[in-house]
């Protein structure tokens, strides 16, 4: 059987944890007092402690070993857990009136996605924009290695659901413990936003925008607070979002190694150069392309710069509506949109791992088509691919691709057209928030319906855990039949 | 080194055959006393047979035996210098003045694909209309296998040019000689098609119009000779073709076994039944969202199917302008772009076969996922697939789905919205002509730059040979390193 009791301890400790956050938000309500926002936020961090602390003290495990399983259900259970909780801040408050819309929002947030149903942002209080963009912070690193960096924990066998929540192919351990590769994780990722906060504050930006935007960028979300969302900033500022949303869309593990002084296989990281080329190529074409609008090389460059990356990292701020520019920088940015940033990033998208390893398994097999006795083997960074990983990423993709094509399916009772339904899909998938036509980044997905929304923010989840976690956990074999000791591996 | 001299040889026959298959033409031109036209195919079968003679009486091959390379390299180059001639009759006549106009309609017939350029398609004379037609019939079954099946063939290893040439993850001998195979094929072929053409002059329409259907329908390629496509004719005539595009969308081995009295094979066969059954529940869903259209059931009912079995036959004819349906309807249209038929079939797509493979594929996968030890196979009618045909096709897919993107991209020069370019991007790499807005079915690809028609030309050819064969003839290597014994395994 299942340890139902560990996973559902793991999900109490995680509603502690969230009802501590919420005390931040709480506080910013406070600071502007907004009545409003500060009875919603004390009423769902009493509700959220009591249930969670409750669990924690009900809850006795047999045993603390988990395996492959039980990461996956813990982090699906926990995901939805705390989605549905943090939606009620919004909805308590009326701010967002339709708790299925509150929801939405809440998991378009944790999963940093970043696609809205709001239509006037502007209206909202400084606490729900402040959670709002909270939950980007929280969602882009992972609560539960939140929790394994935190909290004193017990053996267990913590990698599991560090692997399922963490995106990518390949999560490695940086350090032989796996508590201080988490606390390591979040220590630069900590860093690297106050540096931001620090970047944007120096230009110019007010401390409430600064910090709303350093959370944003650092888990590559990408909630605006402004209806233009960051088109009336001064260039400088534009160019530290830039910077850092690069930054976060890099494989956080190339950090811990710079810091270790360890700079060859910082050189040697193909993903890192190869994303880097794919960003540059992108900005060129682009702005090319926009420059007849722009009818300026720095105002081109920057927008083109700053609307692949928002893509690319999966953030999607925008400093103009791109849903208005040529159909060549739109067939640029919906391309980048299924790339998404690198693995051990807070981007999601597919992964310029999975598509560096695509391509060689393809290349590989063209070459094994007219010399079928020659073996030749998958190699990233001059390292072979053992043929499980290999054959696990070719089947993710097909996957992923299904999951998109269902996800446009079932949106398409809605009387939109077909760019905005499929790029709805894709974007929502992918994490990244904006699409295009009414779904563009001046729109918003607020016309869709209950249904339509519902099937969004299912997307958006399956996206960001990497589909296998949620989809375990809705099949009941999972919880219902005998476990053995399975060892998990992720594609 | 390749034997290039075998190479040059088939090619030569193969202009050879094209010449003589351009007389059915010239015959329909003086039937109606066209003069322009039979001036233009005269031209052209001169042209072509002294070429194609010339070649097979220069040419002398040192050996005989070819290897999988040759048998690619063979397949690519033959379908290029079969659309360049079968080109010249359009383009001498002067009906399509462009020379890339008409390379990309002779290409959108030989690959069975039926996406036109023409706007006017009632000017076009008979002997035109014919030829265009007649194109997707020898492109359907593939030029180089009726070579086979009717020149007293040498040994050699033709098998590698029938499996480079047809569609599908696995082609199977059906007898012992590979001569025999191609003509078991290409009678029941032929059979089949007059069969057809019997069931529509029954059916009232002309013989005319019943001929370049029925050569359509076989071919499952969708040039019509009218405007408004099959609009126009009775309901009978519109379930006549519902049938048999249903007919040529399935695996060509399914009615070599009927003749052989073999039943039980048949109804075991996985992809047969669900494929159909994907027909019927996409024709069910689209029959309830179109029936207020149209407000009749038998109406909605021929409408949904015949748009299904076109889209998923890939043959590309219509009855009504899908384009104006509502977006349910078009989403499912356009996720069985995708699809396409069954393997060994005429049609084109991904085919339901690769369908299956990819998502057995997956829930394998999710399996050991949980429990990584239990060793589980794939299996497809009972039979377990090997590892390698199962990595084959998710590379496959892999590379189909970078194609479509490719070609995506490629057109986005142009000033068409996301919804023309995607779906003509789609429509055309699976052979299945019209896409929406633009390239609707009401529509044409006439507007398209000579770039994108060139672009859109390439994709189809990529399409209809499944990629490898173009994308080595493509690389120097395959052309200029030494040759070793390849064997060759089509995934």
């Amino acid at each position: 059987m299942m340890n139902r009791r560990m996973i559902l301890l793991r999900v109490g400790q995680m509603l502690v944890l969230e009802s501590i956050m919420l005390i931040l938000p709480l506080i910013i309500s406070i600071i502007y007092g907004e009545w409003g926002s500060m009875t919603a936020f004390s009423e769902t961090i009493g509700i959220t402690a009591a249930l969670g602390f409750l669990t924690v003290i009900l809850v006795k495990p047999h045993s603390k070993v988990i395996f492959a399983r039980e990461g996956f259900a813990i982090v699906a259970s926990s995901w939805v857990f705390l989605s549905l909780f943090g939606a009620l801040p919004f909805f308590l408050s009326g701010e967002i009136p339709n708790y299925v819309n509150a929801v939405f929002e809440t998991v378009s947030g944790f999963t940093t996605t970043g696609a809205t149903i709001l239509t006037d942002v502007e209206k909202m209080s400084h606490g729900m924009l402040f959670w709002r963009s909270f939950t980007h912070w929280i969602g882009g690193m992972g609560v539960l290695v939140l929790i394994m960096a935190i909290v004193p924990t017990d053996s267990g066998r913590s990698m599991h659901i560090m692997r399922a929540e963490m995106a990518g192919p390949v999560i490695g351990k940086l350090v032989p413990k796996i508590k201080d590769t988490a606390k390591i994780l979040y220590i630069i990722y900590l860093v690297l936003t106050v540096l931001e906060f620090g970047f944007l504050l120096v230009g110019g930006m007010p401390v409430f925008d600064s910090a709303v935007h350093a959370l944003g960028t650092a888990g590559t979300g990408g909630f605006g607070i402004k209806a233009d969302s960051l088109g009336s900033y001064s260039p400088y500022l534009q160019w530290v979002i830039i910077v850092f949303m690069y930054i976060f869309s890099l494989n956080f593990n190339l950090y811990f190694l710079l810091i270790m002084k360890k700079f060859s296989p910082v050189v040697k990281n193909t993903e890192l150069w190869i994303y880097t080329a794919m960003v540059l190529v992108s900005t060129a074409v682009i702005a090319v392309s926009i420059y007849p609008t722009y009818n300026d090389l720095h105002d081109s460059i920057r927008h083109a710069m700053f609307q692949v990356l928002t893509i690319s990292s999966t953030s999607g701020y925008s400093t103009v509506d791109f849903n208005t520019w040529p159909m060549l920088a739109k067939a640029v940015l919906f391309i980048l949109m299924f790339v998404g940033g690198c693995a051990g990033s807070t981007a999601g998208g597919l992964k310029m791992a999975r598509v560096m390893l695509l391509s060689k398994t393809v290349k590989r097999d063209i070459g094994q088509l007219l010399h079928p006795r020659s073996v030749s083997a998958v190699k990233i960074d001059g390292k072979t691919v053992d043929n499980k990983t290999i054959q696990g990423v070719s089947a993710y993709f097909a996957l992923y691709m299904f999951l998109i094509m269902c996800t446009f399916l079932l949106i398409s009772f809605e009387p939109f057209d077909l760019e905005t339904n499929i790029t709805a899909a894709v974007s929502c998938v992918n994490n990244v928030g904006p699409g295009f036509s009414v779904v563009g980044p001046m729109g918003s997905y607020a016309d869709y319906s209950d249904f339509s929304t519902i099937v969004l923010t299912l997307a958006m989840l399956f996206g960001r855990l990497e589909i296998y976690p949620l989809l375990l956990a809705l099949s009941p074999r999972s919880w219902f039949t005998s476990s053995n000791k399975s060892k998990f591996k992720r594609a």
